[in-house]
């Protein structure tokens, strides 16, 4: 961490300011040039609050320069997390797909989308029990019969399933769910993520909307710190300036968290643009591009879906899309 | 709402889609050119969920062109709101200042700052005591030890209390709050906003770092919905590329908010530039743009603050803050 | 175009209002509903000015339901063009790749990437003369000379060549230039644009930082309008609050280019990351989604490069890049 | 500037680097820790490309903690500078309105702005003759002729003129323009903005739509390096993702560029919201927060303008506008 001083310090703020950093345990070296101070902190920096120094009047500029992560951190952790669903392996070469609706909307629906997308090749059953929705005047899930549905689905089926969580009154309902998803809106809640730190299950930890590559790792770093390091990262498209797709998804978020953490990264093109038409291409750069698993939006019926029906592709499409995903996959190992 | 229909629709398409519209609470009026079809959905299509008409393949676009919001709507609901906090009114004209450090950090802390302010003028007393934090080895706040802090400061200056609530769990700790505020995280954390629509207590809503101004005013609708109508609106500063500051305050939030909605709109200038030595002149630019109060960080010690020292005004500078604050409100009433 | 009126019209209003449409080459049908009207303006919209009819007081909404851009518009020329620079053929299946320096620094070092790539199978030479940078202290490019020495590396290797205009008085320079580039900062000097659409010369097209898709196709748009229609487009990342990567590169304007307009569109995954090692993974991607071609910076001594080193990839890794698009373009067709 | 190495660098590599660093004019030194080596580079490093240094591949990141610019740079130059434009002072407390309509249409029209404005007390005239639209098809602007027409107002008025240049081949038309204005899309035009360098005239910087304060005061500097320092920075509202407004005006790069330069900085309201109901409250935010001038649209017949109708204000509002800015200057100064 380098603090830049502003020139010619007061002698007592300078004591002031370098008794507080003795106490953090780092070594502090200064470089006195004509123009002004700069301390640089060496050692681990990731305890230390910036914005603690930042606070002393003297100090013009802190910049850290290591990452504010340890758990989540390459550099520390330099082999490829496993995550293990319900025994389906995520990470460090294997590959998993994740599908199914949008939302749970009833029996039929959740069990003709689990047996087709079984068939063709899915390895987890995906489906919305309590869903964010932006308007309170539109359909907010089925709630715990959602996931009484979806329980049943895996039963038939033997597809692990994820399912998202909003709020930690609800967490009982989810003692048999297989990965806990928490959704773009969800991804600074705090009390949410260190409840989830205590539990053993996988997260899956979607990417804020706005939110940046340290943002999202401080995320899973909250997670971890609890001792929970199941955590699966999924890009689901940013929000920008373009409004012809519903997001714009950042494919540079797989070879970026490659780089800086060891822990599995998936992508979601449903939501990422929030059109069929683009799943397919969206997959195939994804996977082009070393993901290790996609989350994909499957509907039996879209133009009847509850929810999100304009992003969901059919079973048929959906098992073009995975012939193709796979056949890319051989060509690039 | 206007339904743009692709070209040359198929006749079945199309009555299944008339068949949907109609069941929806609005008249349809069709308009046929020589390239494409529009339907006009006129009437109340504030509940009619989009993206449930989008589904239909042959619908090209949807557009909204009446707000999706109803009961923040100030076209439905024309005369300004004013929020009773514990007898300090707020909208409509009634100004007010609410000040506080960012987090409650000791006995001796809060009533300094809470006396000192309350004889410059400030109306209600802020402090933080559960803290969202970006990472989980910063401070996270003192808790309920906090609020009872805040309570003892409002007995002795009688100023009424804000605070923010970060999980429904924490609810109770809440009874006495005047107050409760949204987090600009939380903005969209639904399960939160559902349940503070059956409470009564005024709630102060912070904009969301990304969010639009109908996807702030959506949040209000959700905790409004539920039967609460005292809203306060926060605008924090919205994240953009410059990082010069902390966030960038959208000034025009204050205008925009009074032609959108009749709820009172108050301004932040601590955290939408994260320098204490800009609260100044945003303060006086949000007093000269219309806005019903100011939120500002005041800290009788900024440097040895634990939390958002470089943003926190000293004591005396609040004091010249709302000097300069009161001479301008009297010179453009 | 749809045009929403305020409620209740003045009747004089409006009949101005419709006296200015009427003007306009397109035929209007009338909504009258309880809250409000609705004007649909039906035919070709595309040479009127929204703004002009914002203007009037009864107006509410303006609301574009068709593309702005007719030349550029896949709608009404459904086939893709294929654009032809000196002998290759871009777009319609027709796949190239571009390659060489940022900035040509010398004789030694054009000749010596140019020998190299042509080798690993790139058709296109592409070498920066003029350079715009942010600095006016920063490497400001060869200029003229720069040019004669791109020419000397086609006449030995047989490769035409691309090279970025930045201001139309240097236009004369690039009379024996196969393809002329207009930058990302440039997508908006309509003066040069206009200028360019006198011209046959085929244009590569760069996406602003921050530009829409309908920007972007409109700047094309202004080319097509001089009669010039040998556009292609390119994406170079855009601007995001993600700084780990120079930009973020948006491999969804693949998919939707396809869908919105007939030009060949191609990815240059060197700006769009600023980072050598995301060239492959990003080159892959783009494929993978689609693209007509990719634009890749590749040096013979990055390290020393005089712009733009660390986005730069040796011809080492080039070749290896080339090998592995070839083999991933084999198996997606 | 601070050089973070990767760790263990090799000794030959780190020899290079330091060679290239001891022939930039800066003094070196280094800094040893456990985890890894920073090198600190201490004196003017305004001229030196952060980028050549990356190219090493020993370097981990490299951060500069001084501004890349000098000329307009506040702490080189501590006094705020004034800028004379033919008689009429902007800056260190000489505070301008420049007003007049979007694009010049008439003689009538720019007469009747033209004597309307000065009579409410505007210190110089404003009118596009040259316009950059973002469709070919919309109006272009009169011109050369539209030049002639403010010129004659200047004439009868006495009121200086301002108007925006596009294209450097235009230049002969703005020899007796007082004021030459670059817009947000020629922010980074460098070809142009060199040329102006070498002019004396006062340049009115507006700053691009996406550009942040050190991108727009480089471009101060490329004018600046040219010998030319009557600057003027314009903020006209950045692109958010609001759409309610048709930019987002950042009031806080008011105080911002008061820390950073020297040079005047002034607003434009209209542009910066695109709703004339918003130009007084945006005019008086930006008076409070201490602009040392207003750039407003002013139309005689909005309803009819050619251009930006909606944005602008009637000469009537605009009286009003500068008798409560003028008010409100009073009150705090």
């Amino acid at each position: 961490m380098i603090v830049k001083l502003k020139r010619n310090p007061d002698e007592n703020e300078l004591e002031k300011l370098m008794n507080f950093l003795r106490e953090q345990d780092v070594s502090i070296e200064e470089t006195t040039g004509e123009r002004y101070t700069v301390l640089s902190l060496i050692g681990d920096t990731s305890s230390i609050d910036e914005k603690l120094i930042g606070r002393f009047d003297i100090v013009d500029k802190v910049i850290r320069i290591e990452e504010p992560f340890t758990k989540a951190n390459k550099k520390l952790h330099p082999e490829s997390y496993v995550v293990d669903v319900d025994g389906v392996k995520i990470g460090a070469g294997n590959f998993c797909v994740i599908a199914g609706p949008c939302s749970v909307e009833s029996e039929e629906q959740i069990f003709e989308i689990a047996r087709s997308v079984k068939k063709s090749g899915a390895n987890l059953l995906r489906g919305g029990a309590f869903k964010p929705r932006t308007s309170p005047y539109a359909f907010q899930g089925l709630g715990k019969k959602g996931i009484d549905l979806l329980l049943q689905a895996k039963k038939e089926t033997g597809l692990p399933i994820v399912t998202e969580i909003m709020d930690l009154s609800d967490l009982d309902y989810f003692s048999d769910v297989d990965m806990l998803q928490v959704g773009a809106r969800n991804m600074q809640n705090y009390s949410l993520l260190k409840e989830l730190g205590h539990s053993k299950k996988p997260i899956l930890l979607k990417r804020g909307l706005s939110a940046t590559y340290n943002e999202w790792i401080m995320s899973a770093e909250y997670i971890m710190t609890g001792g929970n390091d199941n955590v699966i990262l999924c890009e689901r498209g940013i929000r920008t300036f373009e409004s012809y797709t519903r997001n714009t998804l950042d494919v540079s978020a797989i070879p970026a968290m490659k780089e800086l953490s060891q822990l599995p990264i998936i992508v979601d093109p449903s939501h990422a643009s929030g059109k069929y038409s683009f799943v397919q291409p969206l997959s195939l750069a994804s996977t082009a591009a070393g993901c290790d698993g996609l989350m994909i939006e499957v509907h039996n019926d879209p133009e009847n879906a509850l929810s999100d029906g304009p992003q969901s592709v059919t079973c048929e499409r959906f098992r073009t899309i995975m012939k193709k995903v796979g056949k890319l996959r051989e060509c690039i190992l």
